[in-house]
């Protein structure tokens, strides 16, 4: 009688572990704790309204017409990182990649890029893509893999613009969240 | 005697459902069942053919000549998703990114887009992208990430062509097949 | 009391295999070992270089300026992936996607491409995206998922520059190796 209580009561325990692991995997209301999580901003600066010296970003196809808000404009980036806002500071990453505007009436855009993290606290790369709903306050892009340091990280990115200065500087935060680490 | 075949029994069971949870990530042969799948169809109208009114994507590159079957033009749109086939139907997403034809013998496309879901039912994105085999009936592009409802999901995107009017306008049918859920 | 041995034991068995199952998704130092792992090799023959006869990729973009290291190119490529060196051997698979020049100071890519296979061996297709860092001997891009034999795939390309031939031609040695298999 108390082996069969004994055997039950494991029975239990690994029902409840069990759960847990299966849950890992499946629909769950509750948004699981980030395994890694920084903060970082991003500086870009526009070839043409700013020199070659400084510029950060070059438009690489003119916008063919369709409504006014520089839809199918496309920039392609070798951006500076910092953990602050100042865009002098040294950078931790580069962002290498491209976005580009598609919506007729309203800014809006969509990027796709890699954060490139060559310092002594992190060696390897983020690959993000995602759209950038300018209209919302905070918008959320996919890191869909990783490499180095960040070997096969999946998770979040959630942008917010911090500043925009016309068509020559503008600085996003990004809030980065991984949820899958190795 | 008794006890132990209890014992026997919970080990079997364990066994078994262990084996779904460890399956979930080493290869087998059979596929895994959709956490989430529904079916959606996305509607392109080119502008240039149709007017700023109506147009939804437009080239913002040329051909440069390799073949006969547009290699190198590349499209950015913004087009509405719906579930049913009529394209002036109530949208339940838009479709944001871009394709680009790649192929000089035959007509052949690679796709990166984001779905933006903001309905009553959805609200979030799934990030996609892949080749277009438009040879093949039906082909298979990646979700690679998700935000919001679709919180880091992965899964699967199934287009078939299911219109096509000239260069003016194109509807496929897109059926997806999210198979990591959160 | 041999029945209590059995459970306990039975116990510290499922505990041990239900660690191996919560460790494939938390943070680890060492890295897992591949489920599949290949090598292949990559072939581009650039159009305005070439004929249209010989050349598997095209320039859609002109670099706008900013640096003298094709800041801003953007080519477009179907270009053949073969098992060995040679690129007149069988293809094994195509390479359909696009890279463009991101650095002013040094040449410096980014890419993402479909490894589309259809052969005896293989039939499906890999999605890849990532910075090319080419003033690294080798760099990480990363495989964000798979359709067909390679269904919901995920792992690390490693690229090598294994030639190059001015603007004309350059072969990259691709090592695939894909962490997560179904």
């Amino acid at each position: 009688m108390v082996s069969q209580m004994k055997s039950l009561f494991f029975l239990f325990i690994f029902l409840v572990l069990s759960k847990t692991v299966i849950s890992a995997r499946k629909p769950s209301k509750s948004q699981p704790k980030p395994c890694k999580s920084f903060v970082l901003y991003y500086h870009d600066i526009m070839f043409g309204v700013d020199d070659v010296q400084n510029a950060t970003s070059a438009a690489v196809t003119s916008p063919p017409g369709l409504g006014n808000f520089k839809f199918g404009k496309l920039v392609i980036f070798d951006d500076p990182i910092t953990l602050d806002k100042n865009y002098q500071s040294e950078p931790v990453a580069r962002a290498q990649g491209f976005y580009f505007y598609d919506m007729k009436n309203d800014y809006n855009a969509w990027f796709a890029y890699t954060l490139v993290f060559n310092s002594t606290q992190h060696k390897g790369t983020l690959n993000i893509m995602g759209a950038d709903l300018m209209m919302e306050k905070a918008r959320d892009l996919s890191v869909v893999g990783g490499t180095g340091d960040f070997f096969m990280s999946r998770g979040i990115v959630t942008f917010e613009t911090d500043t925009f200065e016309g068509a020559k500087y503008f600085r996003v935060k990004m809030d980065i969240k991984l949820y899958e680490c190795y």
